[in-house]
C-alpha cells in the first residue's frame, strides 16, 4: 500500500478521453485492490483548448510530447496519437528512457515491431498493445498467457469492424457495396477515406500483430497477400447464401507442411460457422490450439470505451510489474529467426468459387471444364443460372475441389481470354473452417 | 537464464497424465522463451502401477502425497485429485508452507474458496485455477486480467458439457432426455452417474468461481437456485423451435439494482444469439462489460488436452511469478464484505414459457388468464396445440411478458389445482440476452 506509479498520455482524442475517463471514474475503486495507486499526472496532444467533457487540471495538459516523455516521475507512457512518425520516436524516447509504454498503434507494432520490442528489451521497459488488435477483446492476452504453452495451428480472424458491417448490411439488407459504404459511413461504422478498411490493410497490420504473439513469427503486412471487399457484389452475396456460405473478410494464418500462410481476404465460409454468425461491427477470432482445440473470442473491436479498457487493463498491469520490479518480458516476442518468410500466396491450396459470364451455347461448358482441369483443378459443382441474360451470356458458378492458387490464376487468365466469356471472372477463396 | 523451479503434481488421472505429458512434450520449448527450467520433479497418486503411455523414471512416483507436499524443493503444487477432501487438506498444507498451488478443482474453490485464498494471501504463495471453469477457454485470466479494469454488468455461462451435449442431441436428432442421456454416456460425453451434471450442479460450482472472478462476490453453490435439465421434454424442444428459442442450461450472474443475481436453469434464449450456436459438448461464456460491451469466449469445457493446457498454463505463471519475487495476489480475489448475499430468486423477474395440458372447454383459458393476471402475470402469447390429445385435454401454451417467480410460483400452483388442468405445468424461463 502506499504505492504509486505515475502514468502519462500522449495523443487525446477518442481513445485518450476514454482512457482519462475511465481512470477518472474506477481508479480508484481497481486500485483498491491492487494495493497501488496508478496516477494520469499529464496528457500531450496539439490540442489543449478542444472540450472533451472531463474536468481535469489544467496544468495536466500540455501541447509538448517532450513533457511527458522527459518527465522522470512517469513511469509509463501511454502512446496515443496513431500513425508512424512521430508515434515510433515517442515510443523509442521513452523506451530508452527505460520507461514502460502502452500502445494502440496497430501500424506501428506491424511495420517496426522488431526494433520496438528489443529497445523495450533492452532497456528494461515493457511495451503492451491489447488495444492494438480487436479493440476490447484481451485476444493477445489470451495467446501470450492461457494459450502460452499450447501450439497455435490456424487463426481466422475477422478483425476489421467497417469491413463486417458492410458485408453484413450487404446480405441482410440487399444494396450494393458503394451504397453500403455510404450508409457506414453515415452510422459512423467507416470513416470518410475508408481505404485502409476496405483494402484489407487495417486487417492485415493486425493479423501481423497476431502473427508475433500467436506464431512467433515476425511478418510486415507488406509480406502478406492482401485483398479488400471493393469487388464483393450482389451477386456473390446471394450466390453464396443459396450455396449456404457467408462472405466475411477474413485475416488467416496457418501453420502448414510448407511453413505459415498469413493472407486477408474475402472467403466464404459455412453458414453454420460461429464466424458467419458474426455481425454488423464486431470482431472475432477462432483459433485451434494443439492441446486446447477450438475456440472463439468475439466482442467490439473499436470505439473508446471498449479501446479504453483494453489500454487500462495494458497499464495496471505494465504499472503492477514495475513496482514489484519483474524484468522486461518483451524477448518473448521476437523472433530468433529474424525476419519469417511465408509460405508464398501462389503455393496456398484452397477451394475456390468461381463465377464467369458465359455464352449460353453447346460446348463453352466443356470448354471450361478442359481448362481447368489442364491446370489441375477439379470441379466439385456447376450451376449455371437462367437463361441469357446480358448479349447471351449467362452466369456460370462453378464450385472447385482444392486448388493451388497460381493453377487458379493461370486458369483465370485463360477462361477471361475465351471469346466465349463476357465479363472479369470472379473468383473468391473458399475456407471450410 | 538458469533458473529452475520445481513442481511436484497430486493426482495422476486423465487431466494429470496430459499435464506430464504436455510438459515432457513441449517445456523445452517454452521454458526457452521464458529463459528459466520448470521441471516436474515428483508425482503422487494412489496407483502408481497403471500404464499411462509415458516415460517417466521410476523413483518420480510415489503413492505418498506429503512426499510431495514435504518436499522443500518443490515450490508449486499440482493438485488433480477433485473432491473435497484430502484435496482441501492437501491445499492448505501446501499453502501454509509457502508453497504456490495450482488446481482444476471446482468443488473445492466453489465450497471453500475464501478459506483457501487467504491462506494463500497469509503465507505468500499463489492459488491459481484456470482449469476450474471452461476447461481450455482461458475465461478466468480474461477476467482476472483484460477485465479487471472493467464492471461486469451480466453473464451467461454455457459452462457444462455433458448438458449441452444432450440438449443438442434432442434438439437436432429428437429423441427423449433419458435415451439421449444413455447416448451420451456411450460417446463419453456424460458420466456413469450423470447427476452432478444435469442437476445443474457442476454449472453451480462453475458460477461460484466466475463470480468470485467477476463480480467480486462470494458465493457458495447451496445459495443459488440451480435447476437441472431432467424435466426438459420432446414438447419443450419442439415448442421452443417454433417459438425461436433454443433451450440451453445457462448459469447466469447479473449486477441488478437490488443486488447480484446468480443462478442455474434451462433456459429459452432466441436461436439468432450466439449462445444459440453452441453445440454438442462445447462451452461458452457470453457476458457484457460496462466498458466493452458484450463478449462471447467459446471453446472446449473439459478432456484430458485443453485442461493439462489450461494447468500448464497457470504453472508457467506461477513459477516465473516466484522466480521474479512477485508477492500473493489471492488477496485480490477476497470479498472484503465476506459472503455475498444474492438477490433471492423469489425476486428475479424474467418473461416465462409455461405449458399446460387443460381441457379443450369453453372458459377454460379465460380462468388460466384471470388467474395470471391475479399474480401480476400478463400474457404476450397464446398457442393453443390442436384438438383434445389426452382425455379431452390440449397442450396450451403461454409466453408471460416480465413476472417475478414468486408470482410465477404462485400461480402455477393455483393453475396446477384447477379441475381443469389436468397434468403439471411445465416452467421455463426465457432469456432474451
Amino acid at each position: 500500500m502506499g504505492k504509486e506509479i505515475n502514468a502519462g498520455l500522449i495523443g487525446f482524442g477518442t481513445i485518450g478521453r476514454g482512457v482519462a475517463r475511465l481512470m477518472l471514474e474506477r481508479s480508484g475503486e481497481f486500485m483498491q485492490k491492487k494495493g497501488f495507486a496508478l496516477k494520469l499526472k499529464r496528457i500531450a496532444d496539439l490540442d489543449v483548448a478542444a472540450p472533451r467533457g472531463l474536468d481535469l487540471p489544467k496544468e495536466m495538459l500540455t501541447t509538448d510530447a517532450q513533457a511527458v516523455l522527459n518527465d522522470p516521475e512517469i513511469e509509463v507512457v501511454i502512446e496515443l496519437i496513431g500513425g508512424l512518425e512521430p508515434a515510433r520516436t515517442f515510443v523509442l524516447r521513452a523506451l530508452e528512457q527505460g520507461k514502460s509504454v502502452v500502445t494502440a498503434n496497430k501500424a506501428l507494432l506491424a511495420q517496426f515491431g522488431d526494433e520496438l520490442f528489443r529497445a523495450a528489451r533492452e532497456h528494461g521497459g515493457e511495451l503492451a498493445f491489447e488495444a492494438s488488435v480487436c479493440g476490447g477483446i484481451p485476444i493477445l492476452r489470451v495467446l501470450r498467457q492461457g494459450l502460452f504453452t499450447d501450439r497455435i495451428v490456424s487463426l481466422y480472424g475477422i478483425l476489421n469492424g467497417t469491413t463486417n458491417y458492410i458485408l453484413t448490411k450487404m446480405a441482410e439488407e440487399g444494396g450494393r457495396f458503394e451504397e453500403v459504404l455510404r450508409q457506414a459511413q453515415d452510422a459512423g461504422f467507416a470513416e470518410a477515406d475508408p481505404t485502409m478498411d476496405v483494402s484489407g490493410k487495417d486487417a492485415a497490420q493486425k493479423l501481423a500483430i497476431l502473427l508475433r504473439i500467436g506464431f512467433g513469427a515476425s511478418v510486415t503486412p507488406e509480406a502478406m497477400f492482401v485483398e479488400g471487399i471493393e469487388r464483393i457484389g450482389r451477386q456473390d452475396i446471394e450466390d453464396a447464401e443459396e450455396l449456404g456460405y457467408a462472405i466475411k473478410l477474413l485475416a488467416i494464418s496457418k501453420r502448414t507442411e510448407r511453413g505459415i500462410e498469413a493472407r486477408v481476404h474475402p472467403a466464404m465460409i459455412p453458414k453454420g460457422a460461429l464466424l458467419a454468425s458474426i455481425r454488423d461491427e464486431f470482431n472475432a477470432v477462432e483459433l485451434v490450439g494443439d492441446w486446447v482445440g477450438p475456440q472463439v473470442f468475439y466482442g467490439r473491436g473499436a470505439g473508446e470505451r471498449p479501446t479504453a479498457n483494453a489500454v487500462v487493463s495494458d497499464l495496471v498491469e505494465l504499472a503492477e510489474r514495475r513496482l514489484e520490479g519483474g524484468g522486461s518480458r518483451a524477448g518473448e516476442l521476437l523472433s530468433e529467426a529474424g525476419k519469417t518468410t511465408l509460405v508464398p500466396m501462389e503455393e496456398v491450396v484452397l477451394p475456390y468459387y468461381v463465377r464467369m459470364l458465359a455464352l449460353d451455347q453447346p460446348g463453352v461448358l466443356g470448354q471450361i471444364a478442359e481448362l481447368l482441369s489442364e491446370e489441375g483443378i477439379s470441379i466439385a459443382s456447376v450451376i449455371q443460372k437462367g437463361r441469357a441474360q446480358f448479349q447471351g451470356a449467362v452466369p456460370v458458378v462453378i464450385m472447385t475441389h482444392e486448388a493451388t492458387e497460381a493453377g487458379m490464376r493461370r486458369a483465370i487468365q485463360r477462361i477471361d481470354a475465351l471469346s466465349v466469356v463476357r465479363d472479369r471472372t470472379q473468383v473468391i477463396r473458399v475456407e471450410e473452417l
